[in-house]
């Protein structure tokens, strides 16, 4: 008989819902709303949430509302509630509304990093360098999230390499964390495998999450298959939140109660309590006049219907 | 570095839409709909689909038109097309229909068993020794399916000893293939391992199959966990067509397309054309006047209209 792998025995869940899920709602969602889904969120237990982003509001209006938002919400000891943020002006902003952890971002696909920010990857990444630095003067916890590390829309194929080339800038620059995002969900389970163990070589394993996107029903396989390498730290946005900007209509970041659910039944401990997560996830798909995009979600209260 | 596990080089996709999709639909499909739904899978290369029912229309009216439908598709020579059958009388009925497979079924649950047929799991085999004889005197495939493997929606927890017990009961009956289904869509990936496990022990791995519902969205995991310990068939139905009884609006069959995406992923061949399986989806979704519960179908699509 087959020997099956072994997984983590406990897996850290980072909701991104309210920054990554919510950002691109056409509809501004007022501040109180989103409070109410932060502290929500921190109340069903999650150790880190993704809360804010301090861009320009010329790009992400929504995001217009984070500073408020971080005054607003009810902050539990020991949780860290993170934001993104693009160049110091936002980092100033992040340190002002007492963000634990700022997060900076790059590509692994040269094409999306000359489309979207019109520089090479190497220049994307070397231009957080002051951001980085100030973190550390601050001593604020620093991530750095990957974005198409599995596959891009406008070149197609990445390379593990080209990923491991972003981790090792990432890591010289000082992050604590390091993401390995599938923005398109394109990843398989073999492919995200070879992908993890090879940016392992670079930086700990224990540091590194998975942040997987849900577009082709992919991300669960992907999550359990990233556990069977190691990895013990995964992105999820609450009630599927946070579509894909390029499939109209399509799904995007994985649903954090499809998560709980198989990390429940595989006996895994993330602390978080998988009935309160699906109450809020209810409550801000109610607030968006739509049904929840997270299938374990939708059986949970259709359940509690009977 | 992990050794990660190794997958089956070819996998069988059971396209069961056509009959356990369709089966639960109010309104009233035209045969010639079926008909070209089952024709669009011949052509896309699946080597056996369910397409028929020979139960009372009383009980199931949608399936009034199997006989129809089997007379009018066009077969595709070595395709398996498989009739379920309740009794003698739909055993009959499959044969008349030409039929080149019959599907019997049973509960690992008690519970479901009495609630559902008024009898225990043992008498509700033991009324199927008469169609088993029939099958093999026909020379027709025979093939078991046993429901709730990994759960119940009335006694909860299923043991995998009782899973054991029904697949030896189909064995002792002749079963060329023996289904384990996951009728509520309860099982996660380790749970889904050790039912495998333990009954390969009474049957030969190769002609065991995993039925997977995509309730709380963890089939695709379950499915790749399955694969881990051997299972090479599989049953999936396109564009998720099946809703899920026991939980209203929930999701039910996980969809053809997100699983032959994943198979693509993997390098595992099926002999089937993903995108003319997107295409089926799409016809039969816009049949139905609704989108496809089918991530893959509806990002493949969405790509297409650019």
């Amino acid at each position: 008989m087959t020997e099956t792998s072994k997984l983590p025995q406990r897996v850290k869940i980072v909701e991104v819902g309210p920054r990554d899920g919510l950002q691109n709602e056409k509809e501004t969602i007022p501040a109180d709303v989103k409070v109410e889904l932060v502290d929500r969120l921190t109340q069903a237990g999650f150790a880190n949430i993704e809360a804010a982003s301090f861009v320009s509001p010329k790009w992400v209006p929504q995001m217009a509302t984070s500073a408020e938002v971080m005054a607003r919400i009810a902050r539990k000891p020991g949780v860290i509630y993170s934001a993104l943020v693009p160049n110091m002006k936002g980092f100033e902003a992040a340190v002002e509304a007492r963000s634990d952890e700022v997060v900076i971002f790059g590509a692994a696909s040269e094409a999306f990093s000359q489309k979207n920010i019109n520089c090479s990857i190497a220049e994307s990444i070397e231009r957080f360098r002051d951001v980085a630095q100030a973190a550390k003067q601050h001593g604020m916890r620093l991530r750095g999230s990957i974005s198409c590390s599995f596959g891009c829309p406008y070149q197609g194929e990445v390379s593990p390499e080209s990923v491991a080339d972003v981790v090792q800038r990432m890591r010289d620059l000082g992050c604590d964390e390091i993401d390995i995002a599938d923005t398109i969900g394109v990843g398989t389970p073999k492919h995200v495998q070879a992908v993890m163990q090879r940016v392992m070589k670079e930086f700990p394993m224990e540091r590194l999450s998975g942040h997987f996107h849900d577009t082709y029903g992919q991300a669960l396989a992907n999550i359990y298959a990233s556990m069977e390498v190691g990895i013990a730290i995964f992105h999820s946005s609450v009630a599927g939140l946070g579509g894909c900007p390029y499939a109209k209509g399509a799904t995007g970041n994985v649903s954090t109660e499809d998560v709980l659910y198989m990390m429940q039944g595989l006996g895994i401990d993330t602390g978080i309590d998988l009935d309160a997560v699906v109450d809020a996830g209810q409550f801000i798909s109610q607030h968006l006049g739509r049904k929840a995009v997270s299938r374990a979600g939708n059986a949970i209260a259709a359940k509690r219907q009977g």
